[in-house]
């Protein structure tokens, strides 16, 4: 990766105009300080802006490319409309850097992203010009057309906006909003931010459709030519008269750029170049005085002003912090993977444990095909396409079509993984229930950044997909603890004859050699395995918080306390014969877990003693509360916050201690 | 509703052509037979099995409309493919009869949708026809291409087809395969099976588009005018000679009727008459040649052949069986409401106690907007829409833009209330988490066909919901168990500021006088109600299982044996005081609920004992089991067959009791 040189996190950097020139962006606190400056204010302005986050989100990590790509429109959105009045939201809002720029948060920049710091999406507790805080793709058309429908008593009503990328409309839920949108008229701007990336390389027709937009200079230069050849043409005879008119019109709709748009009811203009500031505030100026949805194309480049930006878009898609040195084995996408829940994580990402294992699989079982939501490098899958081409289904963020598609493949006769963060899997849940399990079709789902996630906060977190998933029949669900369980665990996710979850966060697998150093349980569907036992109390823990109630019994048992661990591995089937016979054997057990407490692995334990026709082990369970939680600097500050590290279940498990004593 | 006299169940009607006619329809018990006949046979065929269906349908109830629109393109599909090798997907498939005709089903059809009869869907287990069990609308394509993509490896792979409707193609999966398969060129075949209603009238762009399709006969006349034209234009100078190639292209291009689909990688044929048989055929036979993904576009009627079908479609989307008298008040879409869980019951159904209610809220509120997708009568919403017009929106099928949209109108200030059946809820599950929980919005979900549903099966059992929202933090959810209590406590959702689930089933309610004749509890939020006290057990009822709860309650009284009954309403937050008193109470004390045991309403109730520092009764959970409950005749013989109805808790419970004095 490309990086700059760049001054002190706590030195705003230079403007790009010298030290004599006016500095503009100290100058611009709110978007009325943005709409008193002229054109060419502006355009300098834009310049001082895109310097700015290139340093400082170098600095602090962040999605930088998608942000250098949509300075400009910003920028003339917020010169042409008043967003204290009107309405502007933000799609997916990773790109919403600049927007904070100009409402008056340029100091916190210096936090973003970490702890208490500037969120790196939109966030309404952070502003009034953040309506919505959001992370996931495609909806911001159905946002912005409720906006617009819920002010339609309004005697003056406000404009509505919607910045959408290129990949997000290939959602199925921006295309439900713009057939629904376009279908009643209803007046919206919806501006389309075209940089022919979303994470990786946007796929689809209707990608290749905008990229056929992009050259559209032909078919407009073809349209005049017509138009003037119709006008040219000698009157022949009377039938050729009587459908001139007819025929001009066809042609003159036929031939606009951009009318699978106006098919749809939505007016086209474009496209533009996303990066003249002044065509695009006199564009947004005519969008403004037109009646229905109107449809700007904007062409932008991700990365703009980076240097090696126009050769690798990916590589500044997100970056990673300057100084923190990112685990061996990192997912290669963005790098953020960060120190984990438990002290010194040092093995291997589970991601890229997940990426090799399932390399590993799919050389010795043609039948495999690996299947990624445009997430190929985030999930790892870049490896298994560069081997498994034809085996490799990049279906673009379109969750809904991933899964109901592997669910045709498993029919086929395939071994289909879909590989898909936990929290985007909720998008396509309908089909986790339809496609996949009612059929009980032998689909794998891999859900990486199951868990908190850390810097990207709650619209990242995976934190309910036990509990969405569990309660749909006949699914397996499973997690592994570290590297060793991970290849174990995926060979027997691939030889079961029907649908497995397997989960795994966004952090370093333990090091192996610290944990349990003797034989391990044979991996067998729905077995748990003791890792140690000990004297009252028992935890029973889940994927990776089996290192976390570890740290717990070592510590332990250096203050001469035995305490039993056991890894769960499958939260379901749950290891109902071991259970029962912990429930016997202790007088507590807790089970951890890195997922929201109601319906989860704790639920399950809960629910299957309620079954055992037996008293024993009163059970605790431990997760995240019932609220979201906030992004913090790494996904341990997150667990350190809930009192789900090793300090906070230590103390928890002396607390059960001391009270049975007294008790 | 119009309906025709109709032969008893027991004999087939006899067939259209008298009673010299060989009948075709008996001859045929295969697709093998199908093909082997000629051209002017199949179109007979296709009278008697329309004949056959309106006479059965009529008898048993089903969807009647959309299988009479189905019948030629389902009888030319096998005549041109051999589905034993090529794969047909339906989707929805509720539109399958003819399918299940063709595939020797015939038999079947006397107890279609009845206990242990034919299932209303495509199903597995009935055939090998039946590639898939659905019954959600816009995956078909998804399927349709991983089993394309399943057999690329094979030197003679198999066609692959999918029967879409027209209000399908606007979900926004169905766009996404589209758009994936479109840019891929997988070979393909999409029927588009368009009647311009889905169950009721189509909305959204896509829809007017597909109304232009139909009438593109002055296009293609105007295309091949300007054809000609252009052929016929004297070259007058350089310049236009040789654009003169370049521009003909571009119209011949654009002037392709459907080349929103050319412009997405699609060939587009048609639209073509979907009652054409022969044409069907031929048709079929050039898709079947053409490489890539081809959509052949039909135009057919819903509710061909059924008189009145074509002023009112809509009634014969559905039609009840003949002799089932329908409950008051039962929603007006298809009148298949049947006799519930509970013995007796006599009041309006759950559908209009909502409906009425909300009308009435509305009058008073008028920040109060409807939402529905695809669903205005099924829902009860059509009086409201009749209304309050510009507070009713119904979106298509479309349950993600729905609810999102809805957040939109949450934040304009507007109280959005959007009804969805349970089950298509999770279609927008992640717009529930981001656009709702996650903003914290007062948006209400209104949850018809919650629990079990009776004829309709697994695709429509709403099973489910209580598990996905639960888990989401700042959800409340609740049920109510009668006419009085939905009114107050729509009321009470409607005035808290944060999203409300609120659940009902597809039944009658219980009759008022009835149950409970004392003061009821004031509703609020988070509080439960005790119905009667008793000794050593409790039932915590949760919603429309409260009747259940207290005929078994009724029941032991009548034996002598006081029990208590709790109506919980609140699943969250759960009145965890009430629970507090009765776990210390009652020795035994048993949830039941109407939807899975995982993650459920017990769930939540031994989630909140874990967390009570007491020892107390011992908790049970009574409610649906880990596997798909296939349809029967009615939602009662669904519970009679899982224990799950009076007589099975009144055992249940007398079980527990015996143990208790024994123990």
């Amino acid at each position: 990766m490309t990086r700059e040189p760049s001054s002190s996190p706590s030195t705003p950097p230079a403007g790009p105009s010298g030290d004599d020139a006016p500095r503009l962006l100290e100058q611009v606190a709110s978007p009325a300080d943005l709409k008193a400056l002229d054109l060419k204010q502006l355009e300098a302005w834009c310049g001082e802006a895109r310097e700015f986050l290139l340093e400082s989100v170098q600095i602090t990590g962040g999605h930088l490319g998608s942000n250098l790509g949509a300075v400009e429109l910003t920028a003339a959105l917020h010169y042409v409309f008043d967003f204290r009045r009107d309405r502007l939201v933000w799609d997916v809002s990773h790109q919403c850097y600049t927007h904070k720029l100009v409402t008056g948060r340029r100091a916190g920049f210096a936090k973003l992203r970490q702890t208490e710091g500037l969120c790196g999406f939109t966030h309404p507790e952070e502003s009034e010009y953040d309506l919505f805080h959001t992370g996931h793709a495609g909806t911001s058309i159905s946002l912005a057309l409720g906006l617009a429908l819920g002010s339609t008593g309004d005697p003056d009503p406000p404009h509505v906006a919607a910045v959408i990328g290129d990949a997000s409309m290939g959602a199925g839920v921006a295309f439900e909003a713009i057939n629904h949108a376009g279908a009643l008229g209803q007046d919206l701007l919806v501006v389309l931010n075209d940089n022919e990336w979303s994470i990786s390389k946007s796929v689809g027709a209707m990608a290749r459709y905008f990229s056929r937009l992009r050259s559209a200079r032909l078919l407009q230069r073809a349209q005049q030519e017509i138009q003037s050849l119709i006008t040219a043409i000698p009157v022949i005879g009377e039938r050729v008269d009587r459908t001139l008119d007819q025929i001009g019109e066809v042609v003159r709709h036929s031939l606009v750029p951009g009318h699978v748009f106006e098919e749809l009811g939505v007016t086209y203009i474009g496209p533009i170049d996303g990066h003249d500031v002044r065509r695009l505030v006199e564009t947004f100026k005519r969008a403004k005085e037109l009646d229905g949805v109107v449809l700007v194309h904007t062409l932008t480049q991700k990365g703009k002003g980076h240097p090696g930006a126009e050769e690798h878009p990916e590589h500044v898609h997100a970056v990673k912090p300057r100084k923190a040195a990112a685990p061996k084995g990192t997912g290669k996408e963005d790098g953020k993977v960060q120190p984990g829940a438990n002290a010194e994580p040092s093995g291997p990402a589970f991601t890229q444990l997940f990426a090799d294992a399932l390399v590993k699989a799919a050389e010795r079982d043609l039948r495999i095909h690996a299947i990624t939501a445009a997430m190929p490098s985030g999930t790892g899958l870049d490896a298994f396409a560069e081997r498994f081409p034809s085996r490799f289904h990049d279906t673009g963020i379109t969750e809904q079509h991933a899964l109901a598609m592997a669910a045709g493949l498993a029919k086929a006769g395939a071994r289909p993984v879909a590989a898909i963060y936990s929290t985007f899997l909720q998008r396509g849940y309908d089909q986790v229930f339809q496609e996949i399990a009612l059929q009980h079709l032998p689909v794998l789902l891999c859900l990486d950044r199951a868990g908190l996630v850390g810097a990207d906060g709650p619209t990242h977190n995976g934190c309910f997909d036990i509990a969405y998933l569990r309660t749909l029949p006949g699914m397996v669900l499973c997690s592994p603890r570290d590297a060793a369980d991970m290849e174990r665990m995926l060979a027997v996710a691939l030889r079961h004859d029907g649908p497995v979850a397997l989960r795994y966060p966004r952090d370093a697998s333990p090091a192996n050699a610290r944990i349990h150093p003797g034989e391990r349980r044979e991996m067998a569907l729905g077995k748990a395995e003791t890792l140690c036992e000990g004297e009252r109390l028992c935890l029973w823990a889940y994927g990776s918080m089996v290192t976390t109630a570890l740290e717990v019994a070592d510590r332990l048992r250096a203050q001469g306390v035995e305490i039993g661990v056991v890894d769960a591995r499958f939260a379901k089937p749950l290891d109902e014969e071991l259970l029962a016979r912990d429930l016997q054997r202790y007088r507590h057990l807790v089970t951890l877990e890195d997922h929201q407490r109601m319906g989860g692995f704790g639920s399950a334990v809960l629910e299957a003693q309620s079954r055992l026709p037996l008293d024993g082990a009163r059970v605790r369970v431990l997760g995240l509360p019932d609220r979201f939680v906030e992004h913090r600097t790494t996904r341990g500050q997150q667990f350190a916050s809930l009192g789900l590290d090793a300090d906070g279940v230590e103390q928890f498990v002396k607390g059960l201690l001391v009270s049975t004593r007294i008790g």
